[in-house]
């Protein structure tokens, strides 16, 4: 039985995509699972009452009893400072639904408004595991394989080579958890696969992940991603810093658009092509979870669909089901342990 | 009158793809100009005579007596570690293509071989431009507008925010020469539009950038690059260090096959499809010239094919009509006198 908080203030298109996005997880979700909208009451209430009057929404608001409005006077806007929202809005969607979690009354937080708020939130709120620095932002990339995930995809910008090995030690645990794989195979982004290639900060992190106890793969370039495999095999995690994350992300997310003009420009069937690279939509995939805090927040795209926050809701259902973030803490604590006994890191 | 020196040995598919690139495009340029083959003589003769006997290219041998082949003995192996090859084979067909122009008997070079080894031969032979610190590989991406200049794209792992905004004023040149455009906007690589936002090298580049006397639209997004464009306007030049560029052009060159596999997985044609992707093969548009030596130095994708060799030959042959290295050179140099003078940079 999992508690699922949402952000409904959160994203550019809400309340009205969010709410959506409640019902639509709720009708797939198994029944013993409940969502908490959290928000301003009057403007919630009124969402449902609109979704009711919809036909493809009409069944779903059988599940209203599986539905909390928990209210939050205040809201903080996609353009708001992070650290100054989180600290003027005690009272705002994100801050109360991330307490709801601090306090035992849920078990995941699922946003998709301000990501820089969720994260100073998240960490104020739900703390850092111990020993670790910086939390990391996990995203699914579709690839020609199976999903790889990407971390640290915008949460830190400037990374110490200490940082990334933590990221790949998270993605595996996101990669066990979430993506069901067994020893999952790690990949360090650079520019050759050859250890001496890539920035100073990567050159020191590929030693360091060599005696970190995981399945590292070495080197990674740019062309394994899309593939999901480097000449070595196949590649579950891909670790890299916020920064190089970030871009490419945004650059995978504006190519399907870009190609699907060419190609219709060839005189291809439009709807064949939207419905097969509806695949490359990574927010189609669900939400991305900030991996190190003591709980569960999971960070969705602004621009999210009804669609993208039902996933999203999934992605918190499934971290509480595996426990993820006891996992998590547990292994870091090893960790730590062992690194005081001067044992390898399991 | 150009006279462009081709490392015939370099190369994946040398000295077959570059010798048949060196015929197309003869059979493409004005007559006046020339093109000399580097490497060994009797294998690139050798070529010519299997050439003349294919009937794709039975008209152009021709065209025979404006290639000059000049005996170069050593080759660099694709393999070859870049700075022990610069030093170990100084008759390799790299050192003498590049030393034809130093002694000014050659106006360019071209080589699809170690592109490492390039570099540091290029450094060394031509020298760099009196006020720079680093060249930087300029790399040509399709997007959904115009092409844009990518760079660095693989250079310079590490860069200074003093490098960047060199980058920049290069990237400013070559859009102006080879593509054309009148006062380029450039954008600098980033994960927000706004100036504070990006690494640390980032964002004081961004405010080096804001006062060296170009057309600077701010920071752009991973987003921008396919489309060619920011919500400010169309970018000409993209300015970025060379890991994240190098990231991003090999995530770039991967994407097309695998999104072809999925659009042909729905059932559409695939020869349309490839037809209409190969504008996403960014070696179909030519070589990427090593901006900031004193002279023209092309780098070619290990991978050329004859056309891609061909296209690379014509960027020589643009970058020595609109006599882009002078250009530089006079252009870094007014720099130089501007900032000794306290004047802004223009």
């Amino acid at each position: 039985m999992a508690r699922i908080a949402l952000d409904a203030m959160g994203g550019d298109f809400a309340p009205r995509a969010t709410v959506a996005g409640a019902l639509l997880a709720l009708s797939e979700l198994d029944p013993a699972h409940s969502i908490q909208l959290v928000g301003q009451t009057a403007v919630i209430n009124g969402e449902l009452d609109a979704l009711a009057r919809d036909s493809e929404f009409a069944s779903v608001t059988a599940q209203r009893n599986r539905l909390d409005v928990i209210e939050a006077a205040e809201t903080i806007a996609m353009t708001d400072k992070p650290a100054a929202a989180v600290r003027g809005k005690p009272n705002s969607s994100m801050l109360v639904g991330l307490r709801l979690q601090a306090d035992g009354e849920s078990d995941a937080f699922v946003s998709a408004g301000n990501t820089g708020a969720q994260m100073a939130a998240s960490m104020l709120v739900l703390r850092l595991h111990a020993g670790l620095k910086r939390p990391a932002i996990a995203t699914v990339f579709p690839t020609a394989r199976k999903p790889v995930v990407v971390l640290d995809s915008g949460a830190n910008v400037d990374c110490s080579p200490d940082e990334l090995a933590q990221f790949a030690r998270l993605g595996v645990m996101y990669a066990e958890d979430i993506l069901g794989r067994d020893n999952p195979a790690v990949g360090l982004l650079s520019i050759g696969e050859e250890a001496e290639k890539g920035n100073a900060v990567v050159k020191e992190a590929h030693q360091l992940l060599q005696s970190a106890g995981i399945n590292f793969v070495g080197n990674v370039e740019g062309r394994d991603l899309p593939a999901g495999a480097c000449d070595r095999g196949p590649i579950d995690v891909v670790v890299c810093d916020g920064f190089v994350g970030n871009v490419v992300l945004k650059f995978y997310e504006a190519i399907a658009p870009f190609i699907i003009r060419l190609l219709k420009d060839s005189g291809l069937d439009e709807r064949t092509m939207m419905k097969a690279l509806k695949q490359l939509d990574y927010s189609e995939h669900g939400g991305a979870p900030l991996l190190g805090v003591n709980g569960v927040s999971i960070i969705s795209h602004g621009k999210s669909s009804p669609r993208a926050i039902k996933n999203a809701i999934k992605v918190a259902v499934q971290a509480i089901e595996t426990r993820m973030d006891e996992h998590i803490g547990r292994r870091l604590q090893e960790g730590v342990s062992a690194a005081a006994e001067g044992k390898p890191v399991s």
